[in-house]
């Protein structure tokens, strides 16, 4: 299997959500240009995309919506699903458990850690806090391969490395900080700290030219 | 003014954070490559990015830790700081207030925002929670031009035109689908849901390649 660009694998995640939405709406075909201008990019670069996942459209009626979504899940879910560790139970790890523990039917968050011990085997959403002495016990028992990162900053780059010899293979790093790991370790960041100070700058920046 | 390029100033605001951890622990000087090992960048491009705020370090001794902290916060912030509005005031918007309205010092969120009526009025890390119908009279009166977007998918695109109405130049914006917006509106997106199932198939992939 060839891997595909990363850019074209958020595209078709974003596709996935807006044709769900055109499914839900009741509509049963979609041109690539209605999916380009709903997305914000252009029609060849839809089309291009859908072919990764061997969608091509028919030019008098485009694509249809049902057969298009189940080809995006095929190449962006397993059939049973991802097991997801939440590591770090503060305030953020608790505004996103509700939506991978529920919503989401392919990622699912099964386990969240935490350091403190009054967190320690609270359920919420169905989901246990265990301690971080058990993160390699759980992940391996539930077979978790992906984690979300939400610790403080101090001790993010230690975590980060328990759960590498815990076997995970794939971390959401919401900490501010850039973590040193191997390679063969994927790490897509959420900075939020640093996206709102680059808002700032840019709409300051952009007033400053038309003035 | 000329606008640096996007890369760079996210990258200056990563130097800052770590440069503050430098200063805290002590340093008083470091050298660009120690800078690169830590952003994960190389030290060719932290001593192009420093160039930006102009400074240059000095072979021998390095940077100034306290100069270029000064440096970097001259170009990312205004003496005054900027007044951020969170809308939607949710599980995430609640996650993020204590961050942005007490501990960051120059993105300070002033006012809070939500369509639930049971939540007008609520006070919470100091920032009171308005209805929507009152969005453009407190943001013209606070004087804010950045918003950070938490509200539900389905009510996104209408909120984010009422913001623009608002005078508001710059979004942030959490909700997983695109904003459609005129150019000169600066949006930055964090989409989770996305990046999280980007993680997943990379991970997969990645083994896929191993095997």
């Amino acid at each position: 299997m060839k891997t595909s660009p990363n850019k074209s694998i958020e595209r078709l995640s974003m596709y996935r959500r807006l044709l769900r939405e055109s499914e839900n709406e009741g509509t049963e075909n979609v041109y690539s240009h209605d999916l380009a201008d709903a997305a914000g990019c252009t029609a060849a670069q839809v089309r291009r995309d859908l072919m990764l996942v061997g969608c091509s459209g028919n030019p008098k009626t485009g694509y249809q919506v049902k057969g298009l979504i189940n080809c995006i899940c095929n190449l962006l879910d397993t059939p049973e699903g991802d097991s997801v560790a939440l590591v770090g139970f503060g305030n953020l790890g608790k505004a996103l458990l509700p939506f991978f523990a529920k919503h989401h039917k392919k990622l699912v968050i099964t386990a969240t850690f935490d350091s403190n011990p009054k967190k320690i085997g609270e359920i919420s959403n169905g989901c246990e806090c265990y301690s971080m002495e058990s993160l390699k016990k759980v992940i391996s028992e539930k077979n978790i391969k992906i984690a979300i990162l939400t610790v403080p900053a101090e001790v993010a780059q230690e975590v980060a490395e328990q759960l590498i010899e815990a076997n995970i293979q794939g971390i959401l790093n919401f900490v501010p900080i850039p973590l040193q790991l191997k390679n063969n370790i994927i790490v897509e960041n959420m900075h939020v700290e640093i996206a709102l100070e680059k808002v700032a700058y840019l709409t300051r920046a952009a007033n400053t030219i038309t003035d």
